[in-house]
């Protein structure tokens, strides 16, 4: 007798605007059988240079709203919500949230020999130190370095261009030369920002050989998957749902860059009115 | 008789952000006499990437709270609200209201011998035409070009760095072949956004010396100064008051770069509860 299909997992997606679609992007390829839901809050973007308090207000309410659309597990793919956010996010909900941060330093524990490790990331992220953090708990040494140049490069589309590369070589000329001074031997890159895996074949060019570059989307995914229960037999699930809070147009236009395919369509929603302040 | 002194005038300031500290800090130096009250709508920066109807909403709220704090004239330094959302503001205020779009357009139509005036900003200010519209308004004919990493460069401290020399030759290359391709014989340089000002000498030294920089922070100063009624004989004014909707502590330390002087207090202040949807 045949089983009924069951309704596949539904999974929330959150970011403060499109970088995260990298991580729904190499979720997609992981979870197939997944039904997702992407909210990108990018009306309030970036919270990169916004406070902890100010930040986990509007993670919040992005949580609320992925819950209140039936999320079984919610994905923080917002580095900076990750890093300020997670315990009020977890707080405030009653399904497995898994963040890009605790992600990314699960890899590095599992990538690193010499367990010294470069973080780069948003201001805001680092000057939280949760990369550090999340590092010290699983033994390794983590050195960050802030490199608020390369989001908007990325978004103005120069990616594989000399000035990017020459940003990039002055970053880690000093990210390394940090590391000699404190005396630590990295054999580990961690992208800290769901923007930067665009730029990964430059990230890798710049670096010498001996480091090893973690892409948090694609490492993301592989651990969602892992925790995921799935149900043996699903009916295949509909196309990933976007929500935004501001412009579904540029939402649509930007954002196909980020997934690596076309965004068909955008709901347009408000979060301000919903937050529980 | 001696006359008795009147209260200063009260003049309140608007930006997004900390760019409009620059507007503040020529305001102080043109109008000495008067009280100023600067808004920064940090929790909410930048403005550039919303759209139209966000940013009016935002715009409006921040006005409205200027207005509460007794202010008799409002300056917009904020180029994406000017450019957006100054009808929208003049028909919440019912005190003049003068904005840097239009600041910007009255001097290059005053420094422009050939009609033919170049301009950068940010990309929401340039994709809404606000400045080719103004300029046209006077006869002039505008190009506009978006400079997105400029702002970046601006806050990560690369003020006379090597890689923002090689940004701005870049753009002002793509601008001058644009102005060529139209057959346009541009002889000003209009700065469309407040954090322009700070890359001033490097901007000189990356175009021909035929090129007229105007600095819409000393503009808009000027022409304030000419439209505010003073009283004949006031009493000392306070010093300026600052509000931010985010981190003071950010507000200080990052707005003393703009404003030119350090900055010893911030009130936080919440926008969002207040905003009249």
């Amino acid at each position: 007798m045949a089983q009924p299909l069951s309704h596949p997992a539904r999974i929330g997606v959150f970011d403060s605007g499109f970088g995260g679609l990298t991580v729904l992007q190499a979720l997609l390829r992981y979870i197939p059988s997944a039904e997702f839901l992407y909210l990108g809050d990018t009306a309030r973007l970036p919270y990169g240079a916004k406070s902890r308090k100010t930040i986990a207000r509007y993670a919040v309410s992005a949580a609320e709203f992925l819950l209140d659309q039936g999320s079984q597990y919610l994905v923080i793919a917002c580095n900076t919500a990750s890093a300020l956010a997670l315990d009020d996010i977890r707080a405030a909900a009653p399904v497995p949230v898994l963040g890009v941060v605790e992600t990314g330093a699960n890899a590095a524990k599992a990538h690193s020999h010499s367990g010294d490790v470069m973080v780069i990331a948003t201001a805001a992220t680092v000057e939280s130190h949760a990369y550090s953090a999340a590092c010290a708990e699983r033994g390794l040494h983590a050195i960050e370095k802030a490199c608020p140049l390369l989001v908007p490069l990325v978004e103005e589309g120069w990616i594989d261009h000399p000035v990017t590369s020459e940003v990039l070589r002055i970053y880690f000329s000093e990210l390394l030369a940090q590391a000699r001074e404190a005396a630590l031997h990295p054999d580990t890159l961690l992208l800290g920002c769901t923007h930067y895996p665009l730029l990964r074949s430059q990230i890798e060019a710049a670096l010498p050989e001996s480091i090893h570059v973690i892409d948090s989307a694609e490492v993301t995914a592989a651990q969602v998957a892992a925790a995921v229960h799935l149900p043996a037999a699903v009916a295949a699930p509909p196309p990933p749902r976007f929500f935004a809070t501001d412009s579904p147009e540029k939402f649509r236009r930007l954002g196909s860059r980020f997934l690596g395919q076309p965004i068909h369509h955008v709901e347009l929603i408000d979060l301000e009115s919903s937050t529980r302040a």
